[in-house]
């Protein structure tokens, strides 16, 4: 295996999130500067060890006395803010150092977002950071705030502070982050800590990842993110953290497609732009948001409720089109609408007037009272093939939605008292005096949503994340006679396109199955060639180093049954290349047996930049050239993993056979994608590879062209 | 052509929204009731004609004098209001129709939501409604809002009244209602009126969108609907008003997967669930918005900002992370990424710092002050390559982002100075102190987004419905002769599953063509028929009435070369009918000359119960059935709608030719969808019909087998 970065050491972190003591470096008595809100921000917010402002020109900050110097402060420090210009805070990081500050949050600007003299500025306070052993958030930054009772901390000039919760939040935009505390705030959304990751001189958000997927205190994690750190570091932290249970929610802005690569492969061309991405953040369980607000909505649902046993949703509502409206949008997002057993139907109809209906989406009619809601919201509860309820409220300002409110709380309760407990209900209120049910709701954690969309889309994320948790790890076979061979030949081969033979060897190294062959340099040759692998019919194809794409250049001759048709061919061959203005003296000719019947696959790999090797594999011919139809994989791969990118494939039903035409062998594809990934793991020069096609068969499955570039 | 409903006549909607005195029938001096709610809303509105509150058992409700009855209201009443309980409304509505009131909003509930007695007491309503001639809004709604100066109207019990502006709101939902008006004031987006729908009993969405649609004071059209009324009107009215340039946006809530309707034929079970209201709204330029708060979004820009010339847009950002995911939105919405003229780029880069990038995305890096991000802001504006232009400003509370948002505001001035206007603007602010950007923005119209995906989102929205207001809307062939043939034979054919001579007759009767064929009873009849066919090979298939699949019963016989292989064929496939317990005497055997080459397609109609007819198309085999890649259109097409037909498939550039296959008669293939069109037109009896396979050749297309199923 190739060197894996280690671990991020949570430990590191402990200052940072429960530090005893706290100094503010360009602490100022300025009101409205940013010196000055920090100190007021960690007093005002009830911090509960000492704060210690420094600044040699002020006897004290908002009546707290100032001192000269980090190393004037007396005893412990653990955190140090330094809100100093740019070029004072590299020399004031080697202050903290000597004074054996275990953490410091740099807010001053200034460094590599600033370009020029700031870049340098910015490795110098990486290597401070790292010979002293202080974590460093920033710089360019906003400030950390932690929440927990026992430390209460705002390092930060935000203007917002957080609720008390259990959501961790880290920004890589500061300015974003203002807007998260605030919409935070009126959604009544807690935090346990908030972190504006400024340029990442240091602390990354990989080592945020591994410290609050240990953190008691977080529930969920957040992350605004605009790249990934390590990828590889990410996905098995974030693996990890996911596996555990706890759900990580992230909005990753991409690259667009002005930036794609241009590439000459198949593989790099049809990966899509920002589709690798995508495809990490699934593979370990990372729910990917494409909106802010997104963010929150999920976040509220899983902060508050657990997470449903399944994707079986109820919903319950006064009003048909809002009800459907939910049922719409879950059912896209990937719910299902749960089947009510009998006794659920028996107990809806007890309440209901005849004209009500019972099938979900429940359509209780607005004449219902907040006691029939509340039953009917019961029942649904209670159901054993119910795994999620949502109920919809929609009242004119005269209703007394309180009542409705508390009914609902009221049905968790039974339902808990009768064993039933345990299942998500997320609610939506609309019309009149919402923020009234709001306040009975939320003392019961249940989140009250706006419009029915939103709370659908929040139970999907639920659901998926149960998908997740539930879905078997797969193995992978270890490979390792296979992995040592292409370690050594990875590392031999040369750069730049591999010629046939080269890029042959490397798939046979990897175990995969390639049709026989051989080569020539003259017709001749060939013919003989083609009598020695005594399997006709044979196939003749140019190996030319200038010729990528051999089918349109008329450069592969199927279908030849003897020696003399080998040479006519292989003749042939080189005028055409000729024709093509390339020289045939450079060039050599392959001889294959000819593979007869099986379907036709494209297998790839290739190194993203934002995210290191990813696997592709599709239909061959018009299914991946022309309908796009592949999917993508992140190697390692497990057998389980091949099998969902199998599945991945809108074509997929024909792998299994379809009108006549008999299925593929599909254990040997995933064998054949678990080796691609190993080779993929163990040759990280490669930079593309295509197999195009390999030819499934009833058994097995063989390597008819590849094609492959190493850096 | 079949009957078509008349247009909607937007005069008889004068009295709703333009009254001159309103009474409220119900008045009532408890506060806390809705009867008093409406009264106050009335005053508090400073309706600018009389109110009447109408109640018998009192002297005045909120200070003005009350009536016994609508008839002894002195004078001419144009609007009244009705507030009693239900099995009140029907008499009050006929004093209404004697005293010559012209439109009324019933409130009441207990009508067909309620259902039982409900039911017949809304017919009674509305025939009592038609017989006067008055106009009813409701029953079971909310009431409307009209912020014309001029007129000042609040006969709702809405507990927020919105701000005066250009967009017309209506919502099927009243509850959802009290929640778009708080949340129209929120993000500070007039209306020139709202309309709560309730049960639709008389006025509905298409007599407003007929209305608001030559309304001088509604800019922007919003619809929540949960179902669209007379699908054909909708689309004559709505396509009317869009193409005049004024944009409908609907969220609209569909059926879920559970509701489908289970179909034999592949058309019906194609074309999805919900697919065929979306194309229906697609196809009238209609935008369709899955989420309230996308509506929001989306009528934010098309209230302030002119529509863009076309999808290039300019994004500047003093941020980058922000900045992508603004140009990631939107270019998976549909935006194209400027690329700016040399002096653009000279003009930026005389003002930002080397570190700054001027490629759009432009990131003029944190330090830009206000003058450096206008600056930028103006540059792209000039650029004539650029349509739009989104400035996204992240500032911490700390800087003046007041300052920031004057200068975006001037860089519009200077941008229509010199000849660079009338290009969309919208701004995103975020961090401090947004608000006050937000107010300075709002006073040039320029709306101030949260998050940049949400900027995006709408500013795509906007060069979407500029891409409608450019299309071309094509020309239809008249097909006089075939649409008499239609009729002619649509009302002669029997209803139930049509034999096949009946489904080839119905095509040909709308031109076009089908693969030369013959009849027969026995195995040397079909031999003779194919003999007199006279162009070998045929094909011979079962036509039998309990046999839909062909293919797949092994009922179809190909390449048949000679009167002999005719017989023996048509023996077997009798033997085959028994197998399947089919009696052959109860069939026919269909000889057809059999078509040589081509590409198959499949061609399809229904009648979707929400939408009315429904045209499908799909590449034939595998392309269909398995990668569902199909397409709709709604009668009657355009060329230009068929077109769109074809394109929309992924698999359209196969139909171009692909590695050596020929392409195929694209115009032979619109013409068959246009024929197709004037048969769902003129055949409203049709209830589903398949062609499979049309065969698409390179010159002309063959129908080769269809299934048609009439009412």
């Amino acid at each position: 295996m190739p060197s894996m970065s280690p671990d991020p050491d949570p430990r590191t972190l402990e200052a940072l999130f429960r530090p005893r003591a706290v100094a503010v470096v360009g602490a100022s008595r300025e009101a409205g500067s940013i010196g000055h809100a920090i100190v007021k921000n960690l007093i005002d917010s009830g911090f509960t060890g000492p704060v210690f402002p420094i600044n040699p020109k002020a006897r004290s900050v908002r009546g707290v006395p100032c001192h000269a110097s980090v190393e004037d402060v007396p005893g412990d420090l653990d955190l140090c803010v330094l809100v100093v210009p740019a070029p004072a805070v590299v020399p004031v990081l080697e202050q903290c150092g000597r004074k054996g500050v275990k953490a410091a949050v740099v807010i001053s600007a200034g460094f590599r977002e600033a370009g020029g003299e700031g870049v340098a500025r910015e490795a110098a306070l990486r290597e401070v950071a790292l010979r002293h052993g202080v974590r460093v958030v920033g710089p360019n930054c906003m400030g950390v705030l932690v929440t927990d009772p026992a430390v209460r901390l705002n390092a930060s000039f935000a203007a917002v502070a957080p609720l008390e919760g259990n959501v961790a939040f880290a920004s890589q935009s500061g300015a974003l982050g203002e807007a998260i505390l605030a919409r935070s705030r009126d959604l009544d959304l807690g935090l346990s800590a908030f972190v504006s990751l400024g340029n990442k001189a240091d602390v990354s958000g990989n080592d945020l990842l591994a410290f609050w997927g240990e953190d008691p205190r977080t529930r969920v994690i957040l992350l605004y993110l605009e790249s990934l750190g390590d990828p590889r570091t990410f996905a098995r932290v974030a693996r990890r953290v996911t596996r555990a249970g706890k759900p990580i929610l992230v909005v990753k802005s991409g690259r667009t497609a002005a930036g794609a690569r241009a590439s000459a492969s198949h593989t790099g061309s049809l990966a899509g732009v920002d589709e690798a991405t995508t495809t990490l953040l699934e593979r370990c369980g990372v729910q990917r948001v494409t909106r802010v607000e997104g963010l929150f909505n999920l976040a509220r649902a899983f902060s508050h409720q657990p997470v449903p046993r399944g994707p079986r949703v109820a919903i319950v509502s006064n009003a048909g089109g809002p009800g459907i409206m939910a049922a719409d949008a879950g059912t896209a997002y990937g719910l299902e609408m749960a089947t009510f057993s009998p006794q659920t139907v028996a107990a809806m109809r007890a309440v209901l007037p005849p004209e009500a209906s019972t099938n979900n989406p429940v359509d209780t009619i607005a004449t219902a009272t907040a006691a029939t809601f509340g039953a009917c919201v019961t029942a649904a509860l209670v159901d054993p093939g119910v795994d999620a309820v949502l109920p919809i409220y929609v009242g004119p300002s005269v209703m007394d939605v309180r009542a409705v409110a508390a009914e609902i709380v009221q049905g968790l309760e039974r339902a808990r008292a009768v064993g039933a407990g345990g299942k998500p209900l997320l609610a939506c209120f609309m019309g009149g005096r919402v923020a009234e049910a709001r306040e009975v709701l939320l003392r019961a954690r249940v989140p009250a949503y706006d419009f029915p969309e939103d709370a659908a889309q929040a139970l999907a994320a639920m659901a998926r994340f149960r998908a997740w948790l539930d879905r078997p790890e797969g193995a992978a076979p270890p490979l390792a006679e296979e992995r040592a061979r292409l370690r050594a030949l990875g590392a031999d081969l040369p750069a730049g396109w591999l010629d046939a033979d080269q890029a042959f060897a490397l798939l046979e190294a990897a175990g995969l199955r390639v049709a026989p062959r051989a080569f020539a340099a003259t017709p001749d040759e060939a013919a003989d060639a083609a009598a020695r692998l005594g399997a006709w019919p044979v196939v003749l194809k140019a190996d030319h180093p200038d010729l990528l794409h051999k089918t349109e250049a008329g450069a592969v001759r199927l279908g030849l049954s003897d020696p003399e048709a080998v040479r006519e061919a292989a003749r042939d061959l080189a005028r055409r290349l000729a024709q093509h203005g390339l020289d045939p003296a450079r060039g050599r000719l392959l001889v294959q047996a000819q593979v007869q019947g099986g379907r036709e696959l494209i297998l790839g790999a290739r190194t993203d930049p934002a995210v290191g090797p990813v696997l592709l594999v599709g239909l061959g011919g018009v299914h991946a050239e022309v309908l796009r139809d592949v999917a993508l994989g992140v190697p390692p791969l497990t057998d389980r993993d091949a099998e969902d990118m199998l599945d991945g494939l809108r074509g997929a039903p024909l792998l299994a056979g379809y009108r006549g035409q008999p299925g593929v062998d599909r254990a040997a594809l995933v064998d054949a994608l678990l080796r691609l990934s190993a080779l993929a793991e163990e040759v990280p020069r490669l930079a593309e590879l295509d197999v195009n096609p390999l030819l499934a068969l009833a058994h097995g499955a063989v390597v008819v062209d590849a094609r492959a570039r190493l850096e």
